[in-house]
């Protein structure tokens, strides 16, 4: 499909300057990726000024929360401009868009958006490691319609911000035995809006206790761990990786999955399955478990300092521990180009100078 | 506090014409009140034109649902307009708010926002019984920030619809075993978005069998029933009126509470309590459950002829059944002004004419 560029985008972008502190999605590059999407028929994609959407209060997205997002980066490496696995995320949001009733956007067009997004922001790629262009994919249904039904129109926009990474410090978590985040049958296995909007409650009490996090336990039996609002959660147990098993209110992580691969690649023992809160909690108190760490795209592998729970607090012995270190180094030198990418997981852009 | 009317108000709604044929939520009026919140504090209040609402593409609203809305009516009654409990929608909305970390919109200002529209909007109150105006007061999150965290600022808007009931006919409910519209510690009991959006691909896969409304069943149990997807359930059991008590997930409908009251007052047993949902076939099957409704705003009472679930289709021996009819006239009775409102329940508005 040809994608129309808006001449506004090149006096857009020549005019951007850099922020001063990069800080995580606060700061919106100049231009946007647009599809339109009518009774399942999609538009060409389109590159424009970032600019206030035309939002019709009666919008199904502003009352009924028809929406989904996926979150990716564009990495500077030595050659130039690349993505991670961005068909992941075309397929992850594809699963999405189904669970709400919306048109997947079509792999094509999502590639379409990312990589132009990409290719003509790339002098807004930061350069430091661990910083790079952090990219908003999201699908919205636009519908002016106050019954409760899926929406028949529906926009794409792909959104970007030169980012650091999403949490730089070690991560102190709280263990959330009261709310949860999604619902057995619910929509935890998406990335759509309504599990982030629950978790702001959760999120709001414990930074009040002095928290970063919350860790959300599985809906289904409350006592067993699932993920953090953002990002997956992975322990080390006797020496070896334990990360939460899927189990329809996780998010599948595209870290996640790639981390299991690049860790057994390593030579370390990967075990997906269930981690009982309180055994865990055991575990680090007896020192069993040695190092706890999130990761997700725009977290990258974080370590986990300290669990909260009623009981007590807990502390991780190693933070960062050697195995955090280590993978987090192993996957940011493939992002980033430093060694060879033997996965076939990065995707380079040809850049455009406007 | 002094409100604000838009000089093309009074443009806007000369040049209204009312639709053909009303359905639901359809068609807009042409005005809508908005006020704005920044960092705690609210401006006052606006009534200006119907318009597209100037949305930055970062929004959290967008990206992580927090929004929050009420649905209400303006009824035409024999002395003027007048609205349903209006104090009770702004307590919801504001309980709503504080679910997902969004300032609560004052009292005062939700009702300046109902009342306002409702007055310049007389006109267009239709005047069938069971027609109404019904207003959608929202409130969204609209800071443009890709952080998973509560937004710094606020919009709140009241739009309109001059419509009919949301459901005129009989309605075919079909028994939601697999799904969950909410998780227990989730936002089951808030009127926001993600339960909603939640809930479509139920409402999609019943409709493709024939059916028009999920029977939510309650996430901690997954064998009691909770409620619709917009509505309050009620059986007559044994002559009784039988409706869920409130556990935390299910919406607390001010037609439910509304309801319990008058049905008390004209004679009826009322009890809330666990239904559970085979028992309840069973008491349809065998005749002992002689009639279920459900409620809410948009519906007012619909009567239910068919439950559907796995192991087959249960009917209501009476449809509509008395109870129902009898309910139904009595709160239609004190909604458009036939009748003396002992309960004072109803507020008249005085209205503007321009
Ligand atoms: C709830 C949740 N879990 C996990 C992740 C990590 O996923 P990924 O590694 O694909 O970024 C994210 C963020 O994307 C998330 O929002
Ligand atoms: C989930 C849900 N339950 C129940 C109701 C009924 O509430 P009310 O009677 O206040 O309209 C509604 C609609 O407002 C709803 O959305």
């Amino acid at each position: 499909m040809s994608i129309y560029i808006d001449p506004a985008v090149a006096l857009s972008l020549r005019g951007y300057e850099m922020p001063e502190r990069l800080g995580f999605g606060t700061a919106m590059a100049p231009v946007m990726f647009r599809a339109v999407c009518q009774d399942g028929c999609w538009s060409n994609g389109e590159l424009i000024p970032y600019e206030p959407l035309s939002v019709d209060p009666a919008a199904k997205v502003l009352h009924y929360a028809q929406s989904c997002f996926e979150g990716m980066k564009a990495y500077r490496t030595g050659e130039g401009i690349a993505l991670f696995r961005p068909e992941k995320n075309a397929e992850r949001m594809a699963y999405s868009a189904k669970r709400l009733c919306m048109p997947p956007v079509p792999e094509s067009l999502f590639l379409d958006g990312v990589r132009t997004v990409a290719a003509y922001c790339a002098n807004l790629v930061p350069g430091n490691s661990g910083e790079s262009l952090y990219l908003r994919p999201f699908l919205i249904g636009t519908q002016a319609d106050l019954t409760v039904s899926a929406s028949t129109s529906y926009e794409f926009y792909v959104i970007a911000s030169p980012s650091e990474a999403y949490h730089s410090g070690n991560m102190r978590l709280w263990v959330e035995r009261e709310d949860a985040r999604a619902a057995v049958g619910g929509t935890g296995d998406a990335k759509v809006g309504g599990n982030y909007a629950g978790s702001l409650l959760s999120i709001g009490r414990l930074k009040e206790r002095g928290y970063d996090q919350s860790l959300w336990l599985n809906p289904a039996d409350r006592s067993s761990v699932d993920e953090l609002s953002g990002m997956n959660f992975f322990a080390v147990i006797d020496g070896a990786l334990h990360t939460p098993a899927l189990n329809g209110s996780i998010l599948e992580g595209i870290t996640r999955f790639s981390l299991i691969d690049l860790a057994r690649n390593l030579g370390y023992k990967v075990v997906e399955g269930t981690i009982h809160i309180d055994e865990l909690l055991g575990q680090v108190a007896s020192g069993t478990c040695t190092e706890a760490f999130a990761c997700g795209t725009a977290a990258i592998i974080s370590p986990i300092s300290v669990i909260g729970d009623d009981g007590g607090s807990y502390k991780l012995s190693q933070v960062p521990g050697p195995v955090a270190q280590h993978l987090r180094q192993a996957l940011l030198d493939i992002q980033e180009g430093r060694v060879e990418d033997h996965f076939n997981w990065m995707l380079s852009v040809e850049t455009v100078e406007v």
